[in-house]
């Protein structure tokens, strides 16, 4: 026998912009959306049968009318707002909504932020995922594609050394990595934008103001400090490439090189996830 | 109480070309590997404790080194062995081996391979996960990113209607997307490159012969055939962007349009998930 | 004074999928296109002056509507006709129309091809350029992103050596490159979907069949044969990046490595670029 | 007869990062170098002499080497003496060096800049081309991906009507792009830094503070004022995608939609490019 196991499906890369005009300067919100339900889709599988799958074109839709309506605070309750109304289809049991924004800021022109204008920044991309079941609620929130190096105060020493071992200890070198963070928060009823900037605040600070003694020791030191300093936060999950920067051998030219010229590479990277979480038993 | 839950580190994206010179034509393996282990790393994480870290330089070292001696055969071959390998660490409880190859083929010389030229071959890229436990293995191979198109016969219609649904029910559209498909073979002993090529030819094969009324029930018509054909897979996994493309009203212009010009889009786009296995219960 | 010197304005990035339904199999043609226009459009920028401006939505309503009428051929006659239309707006001295067509073929079902279903295939993407102006016209035509590997009989040897050169004499390397090739025909009547594919299978056999002793004499090598068996082309254009594979040192734990494994890389790469054309004196 | 024409070769993509140690915070500088070479390199082409052909290796180490010596102000310094080094072949006719600077600032904790950590900013990037032959060098700077939006103040109107045309008029549409704005200076001689900020200032302050009815106009507007506010500028050339961003009709769902939710695209998006300069008879 042949049977249908874990399924979902839904629209991804839906594009939201929305300006709000009652203030001055403007609000620029730009959102990437997806949306994903899970549930009873036996029949849609095995028979072709459509009775009671949304079109993803509706899912598209909704995204952009709750844009209108709901999309006046944080992401967070927006996705909120999304997830709940496509759990009131019967056939759905959960339904999962991540959003990406992209943030914006007003230009400045002579020290005053422009009422109409913005740039585009780039230091990383705020995320949120809320699924919604009958039973309950999970919101997770964070930050992808947070670009940052650490030019000292970073080590690896004290590793194995076997027959494929080449990589000499470090006690001093660059630490650059595209810091991914997700946490999840206990209860959905908390003022988003005031803790996700608290929590970023923190991640940042952590980042800059250790000594690492390796990027997984570097993970547990910036989560352990989320959680203790926020106790909104259950539990943090990092991924974190480690974008090696070699330091270039000038000696064959007759100059020195005391850690100032690296290579900056990509391929290979090292790659480090955990999840750190605060323990029942505490 | 803050404690460490689920972790691995590893190395990514280490790219690795293998030429073997005693064939006429030469052979061509291009792979992009990534190994991660799992274990008991918390002293690494909680006190800068690396004595059982194995740097990833070693595991990227020694991808290069398995490449000359055991890539001599199917992938899934090559990455057992470096799995196999990392196992032996004590701490570590499970290591998963990752690879991606991607296609060559000699380049035709007036009706003939050449023997020493290749040109890069666009058809998806086989992948392979194995994951070595201490009580087992798991061996998943598939194909990414096989871009391929339904001319017809592909409808969407019964789908319920709300508010907000706008889409028209169609019995005639073109279905394109970029397949994933990785499949869980029941035992690790068989002709890897053999199954391999079977498999992706029935896939494509199913998905070029089937009457589609939506892209679950192609991924349950494509999944179907695959378990019924291939005794030695276990489940199949799927993910299907559904890539719309939509047809575009010539009227205004005077032009017919009886769906012969699209506009191609991949933003925003369906997703759609399945695994497809033989029952427990069969 | 201030004044505007060079300028052109269009559309980029018109996704044109264009199914022929009269035949066994389908056709699928899938284009993307770029129209740019060049001519008197002073008052457009100076005064904000849109009368003469014609708006870049409508180039692409235009590319959509004549992709239902013009592209029954080669890309170069469907270009040639949008460009044409465009020159008939009488303050435009030059349309240029840049189509670049992604390779399809029927998946084969046991051993006949399919009537309705596509793989999209990678061996690079064919291209062309179509500039018409009021005193004539000019059509280049050519492949990009065409990814080849010759595995030996590529040297690189007697090149200066100074104070920063490092790089070992080899004269046997793996070179790896993406190709591009644009050509210019010396008249648009021809019949060009042979052409094309003629110049190509020289350019392919060409790379496959000679000795290189460095990418520009591959450069030239190529371009000559193109040259000379093609009547109908008047110069090549090349640009090859030289994609580095360096052999990995393996005999640190012990293995021969003989032009076997090699780390592939893209950055950095070497980029050359050279025209080879027809003497006007010759 | 065949023959050799424009040609050039070089390398590409050298990935560089410079700590500046002796200062707090740090400095910390991140560059992606190109160069490339012309002159006659005739010989290296027909026959295979590489006896003038300067290693891309080569060129790679002398930008490391240069990184350490000569990489303590201005990207346009290091880059001129970066070209100047090259141009001492005797072979070498031109010799152009390319270098984008990706901008980082050190992380804020507790309201003071880390000293030894950055996170990296995503505001555009920062770039120079400086070419130097033997009879002069022009020195160009710039700034390219600047994504930046005016939430109102631009419009679209006038415009010709043909058969084709189906776009409504508009008196306050959103504008975005990815802006890339190239200038050219006078004379090398000048405070590289400072110009460079007030000119990128100037760019950002005018696209924020004009009315626009046409990106043709924008385009004019910001370029003139950069000319009449720095003397040290020649002439500005501008590449501006017009990002589309179509407001969505939400009355089928009995919402309003006031320019406030828009759907953002990039395919197919306009293109604009237009240089403006100094008269030379002004």
């Amino acid at each position: 026998m042949i049977e249908l196991a874990a399924n979902r499906y839904g629209k991804a890369a839906i594009r939201i912009v929305r300006v709000g005009r009652d203030t001055t300067p403007h609000t620029l919100r730009d959102l990437t959306v997806s949306i994903a339900l899970e549930g009873d889709f036996t029949a849609a599988h095995t028979d072709g049968d459509n009775r009671h799958v949304v079109a993803t074109d509706t899912m598209k839709n909704t995204a952009y009318a709750f844009a209108a309506e709901h999309l006046t605070g944080a992401i967070e309750t927006y996705a909120t707002s999304l997830a709940r109304h496509f759990l009131e289809e019967s056939q759905v049991d959960r339904a999962i909504v991540n959003v990406r924004e992209h943030a914006w800021h007003p230009i400045d022109v002579a020290g005053q932020p422009a009422p109409d204008a913005f740039v585009r920044s780039g230091e990383g991309t705020r995320v949120t995922t809320v699924a919604v079941a009958r039973d309950g609620m999970v919101v997770e929130a964070g930050v992808e594609d947070l670009v940052v190096v650490k030019t000292t105060r970073s080590a690896f020493t004290g590793f194995p050394r076997d027959r494929f071992t080449t990589l000499a200890e470090t006690d001093d070198r660059l630490m650059a990595t595209k810091l991914t963070a997700i946490w999840t928060y206990g209860s959905p009823d908390l003022d988003h934008d005031r803790v996700w900037r608290d929590a970023r605040t923190t991640l940042l600070e952590t980042f800059a103001d250790h000594d690492s003694p390796s990027v997984q020791a570097s993970v547990w030191i910036m989560a352990k400090v989320m959680l203790e300093r926020h106790a909104e936060i259950e539990e943090v999950r990092m991924v974190l490439p480690n974008l090696h920067h070699w330091t270039v051998d000038l000696s064959t030219f007759g100059l020195a090189n005391d850690r100032q010229v690296y290579v900056s590479t990509t391929e290979p990277h090292g790659l480090i996830e955990a999840t750190v979480r605060r323990s029942e038993i505490g």
